[in-house]
């Protein structure tokens, strides 16, 4: 007997008939003998719904009160889930977050889980009852109701499995697992068997959507075992775990990669301490997330500054950056929309050299040239132009033989 | 500056518009110096859309589960109203029942208020805003969420002023007030500007729909003035108070009727101590409620007992009443669905003679025949033919020339 977390997304709960569907997988999981605690999210589209009445009263809602109605979606699909469980004679009981002491800060809107009272479903859990809470939600110290962001559902059943101490946490969606890339770039693409917190952050970061980040991380600081897998069809999923002692990991595990980047670049700033800052800070300032920094050497005292930013926030960060130009009295300040970003992504990397020049050597076959590159322990990314996403991501997938089964090196 | 409970129907908060015009309502009358508690209920249609979609998973949702995802409506409403306060500049904050501990029992469904911590509000009320409370909800001892039944809206209104000791609880609905009769049968029937509570459940009892039956009852008890208006225009409404000291009261106030009744004889029982009890017992085992009774003096030794229920429960009455006609030996067991009540109602009949005999009288100008009478201490009810109903009444209400501002006898 084993004590689960399932958590079913949006799309798994869209309908009537596939929140009957989850109700038929939590009953076949509890025949198997297992203790189940159910974490659901609002039925697909209804979050958009209700913030769309609030935003036709108030473009910028209260965020306290955005926050009450937006917890109403993830209510309704709790009490239709129990109903489909007790129709099928599983003893159910619902929880929402504050029901369930899901205690958050008051950061509305993106609240963060503090604490979580494991005991307050025991109980129920020893009763034989399948519990099923409210993802996404919490509440304050002072009662408030608050939402954790979207995505946040996953981790209140990161956090919930955590608090009750489950042998693995099931985070069904309407993917059959993690992927080496994206099987639409690459029809070959594998479905990993498993991978590591770390990779799986390095990859969901880069675009491989499948979990959100926060979850992950939450999962590796609390060990508590991710699976990720489909509540359409049957099959194991892909297990993101601790990497283990004394087990050799696959050089790569994927490829990763993000459209929608946006490069900009300062030439000819002085080479002095606090130029870089000043720098970021202009884009900062303005509410713009950089991605990627790159600085190479200084060359007759000025030095060249590239960093990436989400292409919906190129025209806000290129007149920032102008300016900042102007004062610095930099050469000059170009940008290119036209750019993607590719990166590899292995924690075997750490021990094996030659990833570098073999991944560069794939591309130079193929005629594909890097404008930048970026590397951290257990991640290399390049920057090219995006003509070139398809062809350099099937050209990277076959070097690295992605579409086997990892034989160590 | 007076305390003001302030409560909007579904119809009220129907759309995004109609929320904002409670928003300026709610804004004048803060304006004025108010202090303002608003109930809101669901927006029409939306606690019959959740009903639904528990329904289609089971005709039989379990009780508690089906509070859970009703309680979601009136939550809705409550950060909308507040969202739309708050973008006019009026401080604002919204309680769901929980938050604002209404305590219930755990009757589901159909739950009544036990407490309500009136301290939850008042620091708010102090800091000058407006508090917004989900009606129709509340929260057991354990923490489950209850609902309190259809209209349950106006009880929670209702005993939260009582709670905070308002000076007045003021249901906004979809009518100006009460009326003396149903305007649609009688044209020039008039807006009362005061009726006690005792004459406002003889009237809503028997037909005039305007406020749930035990939402008076507990302005009674607990001695919280209530006062219907309308949310779409202006005016005074419709004050329900006690009777008061000194002040002479119209002989009679309105008048009220129910179509849809059904009328079933029992004819020729034995004239014997239990055998009322033993009819009426076979008709509220079956879960009909019986409305009029009535019994005659015996005759020959046996009895006729008369009484009225729902029209829809007709068939499963005479099918029950029969039965028992069998076991009892009764000569015969009639019934006819074809009858309507109209009663008049009015604290002043108490002690004014000769109203009964006007009333008979003003019925039998017209060829009214009276097929059934009762009597409590401010009523008078009649059983009438059906086709008669618009005729009596218009009648009566001439008669009592209940069209004109009263004028004390």
């Amino acid at each position: 007997m084993a004590l689960i977390v399932q958590k079913y997304g949006g799309t798994s709960v869209g309908t009537v008939e596939r929140i009957e569907a989850v109700a038929e997988r939590v009953k076949k999981c509890r025949d198997e003998g297992n203790q189940i605690v159910v974490v659901v999210s609002a039925m697909s589209g209804e979050t958009n719904r209700i913030i769309g009445l609030a935003k036709k009263i108030d473009p910028n809602p209260t965020p306290r009160e955005l926050d009450v109605a937006m917890a109403t979606g993830e209510q309704v699909t709790i009490a239709l889930l129990t109903i489909a469980l007790e129709k099928r004679g599983v003893p159910a009981r619902s929880f929402t977050g504050p029901q369930v002491r899901i205690l958050t800060d008051s950061a509305h809107n993106k609240a963060r889980i503090v604490d979580i009272d494991g005991n307050r479903v025991k109980a129920d859990l020893e009763a034989g009852r399948v519990i099923v809470v409210a993802g996404f939600q919490g509440t304050d110290q002072e009662g408030n109701i608050t939402t954790l962001g979207r995505g946040g559902s996953d981790t209140s059943a990161v956090a919930i499995a955590a608090a009750i101490k489950a042998e693995e946490c099931q985070i069904y969606t309407d993917v059959d697992g993690v992927y080496t890339t994206d099987p639409r770039v690459v029809p070959n693409a594998r479905r990993m068997e498993r991978i590591t917190f770390e990779e799986m952050l390095e990859m969901a970061s880069l675009g491989s959507k499948v979990l959100q980040i926060r979850a992950v991380e939450f999962a590796g600081k609390y060990n508590v075992p991710l699976r990720v897998l489909s509540s359409f069809e049957n099959g194991p999923g892909t297990l993101i775990t601790f990497e283990e002692e004394g087990m050799e990991q696959p050089v790569i595990s994927g490829i990763a990669f993000q459209r929608d980047e946006a490069k900009l670049t300062i030439r000819g700033a002085p080479d002095q301490p606090g130029v870089a800052s000043q720098i970021l800070s202009a884009i900062s300032d303005q509410n713009i997330e950089i991605d990627m920094i790159v600085q190479n050497i200084a060359n007759d005292g000025t030095t060249d500054f590239t960093f990436t930013v989400h292409r919906n926030d190129y025209i806000q960060a290129i007149t920032a950056l102008e300016q900042i130009g102007d004062t610095l009295q930099a050469r000059e300040t170009i940008g290119d929309q036209k750019i993607v970003k590719i990166s590899l992504v292995g924690v075997g990397m750490r021990s094996h050299a030659g990833i570098a020049t073999r991944m560069f050597s794939a591309l130079a076959d193929e005629g594909v040239n890097i404008q930048m590159i970026s590397t951290s322990e257990i991640k290399i990314s390049v920057i090219i132009d995006e003509k070139y996403l398809e062809l350099a991501v099937r050209a990277l997938h076959d070097a690295f033989e992605l579409e086997s089964e990892p034989v160590v090196e």
